[in-house]
């Protein structure tokens, strides 16, 4: 299944998959055109010269744009899947015979192989780690002391790898600089809302297409995430029940119109639940118990440990595939409970991921992340340092110029105004 | 590719398919409460002991459940496609395998295999006709005259056909009684709105993952479906704008917060149009040259006639899939257009056709309207026929019932307030 | 409070409102470009010369345009109240002292002086009435036989009006042509849905000062008011709760994303009550009982009975106003009910009733619908008729043109396809 | 028109109103439970004995619950106007008669008697100032720097104002700490978002009846305010475009699915134009001169400088009023534009200010701001602070708490899991 060639070390399920692989990467750079412009200046400035990275991202086409742009910028890089689930073989393939980047990663690999590429990018001994979750960040530290002299930093894709990254900062155990990409505005307000929303209800029509108008949707949390899938569900009319546990935030769902309840309150009522929480086990056993028959439960956070589904398993006395990725778990109550993509990511198990326009900007994040890193190189304290606000509002401006969408700028009379406090009412 | 056995003619793709047919007909089944009461109580009544019924629709999760109804009813029945693009083979597989009911239907199948097929299912000889389009019917009168004797009457599932069920009549040539099914208000305010709206824009995202938020999604027609899909887009965050010819539906969409252009405008804003007419050439030439360059455009009306792919054929310099169903067209201009579904519905070519919610209903109408006319035998006039009243109603009530939702009665004392007209200010 | 001219009877609140009257008229004329197209014509024609008008109708801004505009018609025409809390008393003073017509209509009329107007306006003798509501028509034809002689037909503006006259031509009573205004599209689409939902916020909004985002609102009747009423609610930030007795219009707001209840169990969730039914008594003692403390009701229906405030008067230990329009029922079980406008319409009793944006649809159907009895005068039968489908189309046309609004026309090549059946796929 | 009493000195309109105001404060207070609680503590615990309190506020029936909440509290308080449309004169003759405290404000003072009152305020040598748009502190700081020494803090409630003392502090006079109250998730998210979106939508309806379904409304910003302003005046059907001169924001509203377009493209297509922005001359005259016959013109924004008034009167032949608070200006070019308001923050002109609900956190904020003041006075640095994240969240409990709604905690495991970062896929 897997293939090595002299000049090329690489694991992806098929070769012969390069062509439709290219053509789907093609496309997907339609809607990359902040990318495009990153990598055009990248191929004359070579940022990445001498350098080795390993790249930890879903391998999808947005992510092949990245790696090419790397590539182009000079970086000697490896590209791993961050997730089990959500690789698509054609593009991992065509990275490989097309752009000759080394890619280790097949969608439903085993956790065994999933660690092994971990292994073998450390093996690469990156001086930049791109990673998405902190999970090859939190190997190196665990298991790599001696390869953090080569460390020049790292960049964090999203909300679950900066809260690991704020939790080793605490333990002392994070030396070197990490850029928080999930923090620029131009990656979180659209990639994880308006990216996350379109995708998670994507990955569950395709799953099950079942009709969202008149169902009972339970979002469990109300971040960015949670967010997004909220506005989506009601936008294909649903009737959307939130769950949460921070008090600001539950207040902003009802004042959005949505029903805020527990969750042992809303396991009864929902006919669907999407969890987006960046937590674990936030359905449990005694949720399960009391749902309707036929619940159907998925998950869009990072990791696949927010459905309880040990605690689903030990109830079951059967379990089985009704439709790819939806499997149905009959249980001993004499209920069934639906679970998709096996709890991993819905919108990269059952769909493409992000839509390309989304990735274009938190990919550029990530591409001029990395080139602040190197430019820094040994002027950044150890901790988590956020994207320039400049460099934030630079790629918003190259959206919107690609988008072909014009804003007006201040006048000279609105600048010294703004500067100016003595005049008022 | 196709097979035929000793008991059971049938042209399929490939039988082999048939346990994962029969697999995604069972989960559509879950969300069909209604037709499954009506088939049981056909199983037991054998309304249709002895008639001979061809259905011409789309081979789907849903139609099989229809089919499996009306053959609980004793129906001799022949399934053919309505739509060369629509057919699901798997489900084709595992009516002929495991239901042992004739199906002529092959997804990509060619226009004259399309013909053939109608000729196929005319030589059944058919007492009902259940049409979808008017492709059966049409054909019936203008080339079996002498079958006509055989008929007691059809029902009809669009407005498209409809349309030409009404020009039939004024023509003279419908002799026979016609049950416009697409008119019960259980059919088209969901089937025709939320279903449509939904399995529109899924077709469209599977087809090509682009991100709905931000882009000008022009949808041309305002009447039900248009109603369900302008919703739909809107509810991923696209900026919606529509085109019309009749001017009250064009002052609702004004008023439901849509921009309203004659296409000459709306063609050189549009990122995706949608078109939803029943009418043909609604995009022509002229409104090709205007466009972006990389406008999609595809089409969720009956016929694939909507977009005026021959103009746009001729001012092309290459065409070339880019994606599974999605077609670029190299314009001389220098600009391309993408063309997706080749024009045809883009819901069934692309996705999977309308959720098995909203069908539910649709087919419980048919199911219904079918036993209607066997029931009123001889006793209907030629023309056309709305569903009784009381049956819309009963379905509703039906549905409901099975989604656990309960409604109000009026009390005695409404009831006669509501029949008096003494009591005023 | 009254005042009686030598040369024109009236019965206004204070003659001296009439500038501010004026000034208000004139706004609102703004707003009504297809009205004042209508005018114009019938000050050149005279379609009116010599016909004796009743109009029953709630004396507002706008009817002032279609008084004026029947009077430049040639019509002698008097203005009475449809609604003893709905008059704007500077309007009726403007049109008694600016335009010489006479108006019979003080807000807060107590129900004696508003059926005594009802008597003089019959007293007038009239050949055409325009009805809201049908008390004027009632009347007629109760206390009045001998002058049937004299009239030509009604107009009826409301829902519940045609429903008295339906249950009028049942008995046999209707004996004469009436036309129904509240049928055409562009009466029906646009004042119920957008001008009731718009204004029966607005007059809970006057009358409360409430935050609506995060409430329960409860919409009892999902016809086109409800329907316009549950949306802009939404559109205010409440999550929606609607009750019903017809199943179709039940599913239809599942399927709108709302949640559907009977009233018992949505009683005691409900922060605001919104009633649009046309019945009577659809929140009683019992759902009284249940309600949160605080809890708010009100009518947008046309009649005042559809809260049972007789029952929760028989609860209450005390009521008192707390705002304007606003009382408060202190209940013996320790609760208390805020009861706004007295139970009449809330968009008229706190705010001032439709905008006149759609209430120039809805003036023009009357002034067309007067207008079609006219030149009808002997050629209909009794009961009850459309407007004819090209007034209605016009009358949308007129109104795009004079928004600004460009749409398609169909090509000769498309007229032909609608008119054909034999092209299929 | 004042009055002054030998115990109390006061500017209000009419102690006559005193009733009214009685009435309509208790009716807020309803909705106001949160300050209700932090008032009884107040009263207890009396924080604020011995010192001397400046408030500068709307004075709306929310703020006298925070000037009753502070005097329970033993604050020696004088209110005064933040503005001078703004005032509700019955509420600040009940303040006066009922609680006895100091008041100078009328509706529609003059900019002298803004001042004037402004100076009386600093007469009163506070301790604490709440300021709202920071006059009074920009006062203080401009001409009482004797009076410097008697300050301990000051808190602002406005955008505007943190604007204005930023700028102080960088000119280096801002020598003591200031509480951002407009900073708090409990205060920006709910109070201007939907707060401004549901009063100004209302007040615009109150000074206008228009129908805003249809309506071209162009929101200008789309900070927090403008966000929820867009998304109401999308929630009564108005097509919104947005213009803003942030690249983030504007993206942001795109994806939202408005148009965004510089003000000059927007300038023609808008009927209404709504300016929440902070900045001045957002409006300009190349504006107006391109607008609709007819368009109007209204501004929600702290200050009345959004729309640069001086220069449309230049324009005009004649500026009348057609309606309470709308004027229409008569340009040269023959067309009109009518300004609601005279340009100052349209929902406390025309209607209410914000709902009770959303001012109950803000001013929770308020007055837990200035208690945190005191609690800390000599250990807060110069400059500007945030409220502490603790009373951020504990307003927000208390708030979903006396709303009924109950939500979830973190499992003992889910906190161990949020702390830890070994755990990965």
């Amino acid at each position: 299944m897997t293939a090595t060639s002299p000049r090329l070390k690489h694991e992806v399920k098929d070769l012969g998959l390069a062509a439709l692989g290219r053509q789907r990467i093609e496309w997907a750079g339609r809607e990359m055109p902040v990318l495009r412009q990153i990598r055009d200046r990248f191929a004359q400035e070579k940022p990445f010269a001498g350098i080795r990275l390993v790249a930890c991202c879903h391998v999808t086409t947005e992510t092949a744009h990245l790696a090419i742009a790397l590539k182009a910028g000079g970086a000697d890089a490896v590209l791993i899947a961050s997730n089990p689930l959500s690789t698509q073989d054609d593009v991992a393939a065509s990275l490989v015979a097309d752009h000759e980047i080394p890619v280790f990663a097949i969608k439903g690999e085993d956790n065994e192989t999933y660690n092994r590429h971990v292994q073998i990018a450390l093996d690469h001994r990156p001086n930049i780690i791109i990673d998405d979750g902190c999970d090859v960040v939190a190997s190196l530290v665990q298991k790599r002391q001696h390869q953090l002299a080569d460390i020049i930093g790292t960049t964090e894709e999203t909300t679950t790898g900066i809260v690991r990254l704020r939790a080793m900062f605490r333990d002392g155990v994070l030396t070197f600089p990490a850029v928080n990409v999930n923090d620029a505005d131009t990656k979180h307000f659209f990639d994880n809302r308006y990216g996350t929303g379109q995708s998670t209800l994507d990955g569950i029509i395709r799953a099950t297409n079942v009709l969202l108008a008149g169902k009972n949707v339970v979002v469990v949390g109300y971040g960015w995430c949670g967010k997004g899938t909220a506005l989506r569900a009601r936008g294909l009319g649903a009737n959307v029940i939130v769950t949460e546990i921070d008090p600001i935030r539950a207040i902003e769902a009802v004042m959005d119109g949505f029903r805020v309840l527990p969750m042992e309150q809303a396991a009864p009522q929902g006919d669907l639940f999407i969890t987006v929480t960046g937590n674990k086990h936030v359905i449990r056993g005694e949720h399960f118990d009391v749902m309707k028959d036929g619940a159907i439960v998925c998950n869009s956070g990072h990791f696949d440990i927010e459905l309880d589904l040990v605690a689903l398993g030990s109830k079951a006395k059967e379990v089985k595939t009704v439709r790819p990725f939806t499997q149905e778990y009959r249980l001993q109550n004499g209920k069934s409970v639906v679970v998709l993509g096996e709890g991993r990511l819905i919108n990269l198990a059952a769909a493409e991921g992000h839509p390309s326009a989304v990735m274009d900007m938190s990919f550029a994040n990530q591409a001029l992340g990395c080139e602040y890193l190197v430019k820094n190189k040994g002027n950044l304290e150890p901790g988590i340092h956020s994207i320039p606000t400049e460099v934030d509002q630079d790629i918003a401006r190259l959206k919107l110029q690609a988008m072909g969408i014009k804003i007006d700028t201040l006048t000279e009379d609105q600048i010294e105004y703004t500067n100016s406090w003595t005049s008022g009412t």
